[in-house]
Parts: structure tokens; sequence; C-alpha cells
């Protein structure tokens, strides 16, 4: 099953997506819902963020690959994480799928892309197994950690580097029927192909994080995981057009804009 | 004014505060509220924390003995913050005055309050000059930092350290006058005083750190900014009680147990 959000009467309402066509629900995926007769082409409609998360989780460095070249980078020595310890990121950062990148007018030309497959919580959990941690996964969306070098470095905190406003694409939408182990993530820009990884080649994989996570901390109906990328991202300037693609659940397609141009 | 958050009929509902009464509002401060004539003692009311943010914001660093003791501790050289970046804190671990700080199990004894003063945001926010930074903010409350400090050092991220359920109490309320210049912090384990501070003696201040974010990030009606703490907190165990008063605003009172005694 495929769950949209999008606004109807300047409103957030959810939306089931079948073949070109969304059927309106009253409710949410999360607390429940039935379906309306209210029907809409999906490309009528404005798409918002999937979810507004309680907690906005991320993983941050969970592939090998781009461990050992972020460390190559600034001339250290790569260490990988030892054990699966979550990060955050922050709501004022989130737009939806098709809505504008802004680089603001002071970032540098290191503004990179980061494709990264997302874990959406549906339900209340804690105390979960690994077995049982993918129990209170709802589905699985998608999003472009977007991401200030030179900032990421810099300040004593990833605030701007990775929180400034519009900097945290996610969608398109929520995907309930999802093969991780088929699934292929694909950045591209100006519709060229410019990396590929097997989506789950991480280092801890989704149930490990939620597991060790729900030994802590409850989770909530709606709360993002956000489970990193792979390799060496590329910079991206005013006009560009990025693509994060993972097969089986669809395409997050952001423009890219600086400020003032 | 004093605006609190409490149950009524097992909904969150707004009120103001006066005297030993409490006035029940229709609306929130935030989108507008009109009074009831509902009017309950203060005292029969269960307190909620007073506002869940959109994104919980915690400047951590920001008063110069603090730095300088915890960097003694770890036997390293305290490096002062050179500008105001603000960190984050996740709201799974927000809980109002009066409710239980739970220790997991297998934390170490290494558990400490540190007593902060919070800026409620009460506008929308973005680009705001250090002398507008404070026309956005509400109002003034209380946080906990609650933190596990072998965890703090040993994990790559502070997501237990900080976050562990029930490791940020808030409230007991917003406090909408407030003289920051005259306040002072005090912290009580047991009824005993343990330490006390200039509340405004900090590094970077609140109108500093939301211009600063404001240039970045746009700030959301009901989010939080929590201006850190000073001073070597000390441990905290099962059975202890831990107070954070800041003159002016009132006192945030918490219990401590330990998971499974």
């Amino acid at each position: 099953m495929r769950w949209i959000r999008y606004e109807a009467e300047g409103q957030p309402v959810y939306g089931i997506v079948e073949g070109d066509m969304v059927t309106a629900v009253r409710g949410d995926p999360f607390a429940g819902y039935e379906k309306t007769t209210t029907l809409r082409p999906l490309s009528s409609v404005k798409l918002l963020v999937p979810v507004e998360p309680r907690t906005f989780y991320c993983a941050g460095l969970n592939y090998a690959e781009h461990v050992i070249e972020a460390a190559k980078k600034r001339g250290e020595e790569p260490k990988l994480p030892e054990a699966a310890d979550i990060g955050y990121r922050a709501n004022n950062a989130l737009i939806a799928n098709g809505e504008p990148i802004v680089i603001p007018s002071d970032a540098t030309e290191r503004v990179q892309y980061e494709g990264e497959l997302v874990a959406v919580i549906g339900k209340k959990a804690k105390h979960l197994s690994e077995n049982d941690a993918l129990s209170c996964v709802l589905g699985w969306t998608i999003g472009n950690d977007m991401s200030e070098r030179t900032w990421q470095t810099g300040d004593r905190t990833m605030w701007r580097a990775k929180n400034t406003d519009t900097f945290k694409p996610m969608g398109p939408w929520i995907e309930t029927d999802f093969d991780l182990d088929a699934a292929q993530t694909i950045i591209r820009v100006n519709g060229g192909e410019r990396f590929r990884f097997k989506t789950n080649s991480m280092i801890f994989g989704p149930a490990t994080f939620i597991s060790r996570m729900s030994q802590y901390l409850t989770l909530y109906p709606g709360d993002v995981v956000w489970m990193g990328t792979e390799g060496a991202p590329e910079n991206l300037k005013h006009g560009d057009t990025v693509e994060i693609e993972i097969t089986g659940i669809g395409t997050l397609r952001n423009p890219v804009v600086r400020e003032g141009r």
C-alpha cells in the first residue's frame, strides 16, 4: 500500500495511491482510517511531507564506503561506527517532493546530497528484540540528507550544516510493501546517474537500530529513522535537479536554488 | 502571565495561573485563546509538559565553569565554544513537573542533573536581528537536561546519554514576565542546596542564539531553546528528589527512581 499526504482545501489529508489515482481517507495511517469515495488524479494533488515526526532520527554514518571517503577528504583515518548509536535531524528543514532546496547565500559550493532509506514508525514501541523490531514500522520512504560540508566540519554542532531550512527533502510517499534486500538506491543529478548502491549494504540495518533505540526510548507513531547514505556525494548548484530513487519505493525529486539568485 | 498545560477529562488544555487558581482557556497561547469561566485550584490539576515542541533545541555548552569542570573530569584542556552553535534534544524524553526520572538498570551511577533556562518560542520567525530576537519568545520555563556521563563520553552520539525516556523534565509552567538579569538558578537535591548561579552568566545569551539560529532556520510557535547549565553537576540516585528553581519563574521538581528497584 502506498500512502501520500497532500493538501485538500488548505488542509493536510492522507490518501491511498492506486495506479494514477488517489483515494482520500478520513483519519490517518497511524491512528486509523476509513476510505472515502473521493478520488483524484495523483498528478493533480500537491504532495506534502508524508509525516511530521514527533522525533526525527538519523543514523548518520552507516555505510562503509561513505565513512572511508568522508575521512579521506578530511585527511583522517576512517573510523567505522562500532554500535548503532542514532542521531537526530530537525523538523524545520523538512520539505516535500518537488519543493526547492534553497542554499543560503553565504554557503560555500560544498553543498551535497545524501540519498537515504527512511523507516516510518507506525506503532508505539519499547524494548523490541531485533527479531520483532520491524513490527513497529508502518512503511518506508526516501530522504535526502542535504549537507553543507564546510559548516559540518567547522561548527560545533551540525545545526546549519544539516538542518538549514529546506535541507531535508522527504517523500514522495510511504510504501508499506517493500523488499529491502532487493532494493537499490540510485542518485541522479539533472537526469544523469551519479551513484548507485545496494540499499541494504548498511553497517547496521533498521532492525538493529530500532531494537537498540527501543531499549532506552519509546518510539511513537510518525517518528522517522533515516538510515544513512553510501559513497562520496558531489556538490549541487543553483539550477540543478536532484533525484533519489529507491527501487520498490519511488523517486524523491527536488530542484536546487541559491538564495538571492 | 503564567501559562500551564494540564489534563482535563483526559485531554490536554491550557490555563492561566492566578494565585492558587487556574482559569481554563479555549485555544492556546500560540494560536490564540479566550478565557472560559472554568476555575480550578492549581493544586488539583495534573500538570503536563508546558509544550510539545516541533523542534527541541539545546545550547549544550554555554557557561564557562561548566565547560572547564567537564573538561577537567575528562583530563582534557577546556575549549569554550566560539559561536552560538545550537544542538538538539528529543521529544520522547520529555516529562512534566512531578513525574519520575527513571534511570535505566544498565546505567552507571554517573547520572546527573543540569538545571537550564528554557525559551519558549511564540511566533514564527526568521532573519531576526539580535535586537529583535526576543520578540518571538512567548515566555520562559525550566529544563533539567539529565545526562548519563559514561554514555555521553563513550557513544558516538548523545542519544541515550541525554535522550533516554524521562531524561528531559520541563516545566512547571511558562512565565511571560521574566527579568533575566535578576534571575538566579538554584539546584537542590532532597531539599538541600547544591549549586546556585546567575542565570544570565551565559557565554551566549538567548538573543544571540535565537538571532543566529534564525538566519538559517525558521523558528515555530512551541519550539523550545534550552540554554545550558553552569558548574559541575553531581550524581543522582534512586530515591532522590531533584529541584531546579529559577527565581521569577518557579521550581521544577522530579523524583528519581532506578528501573527494576
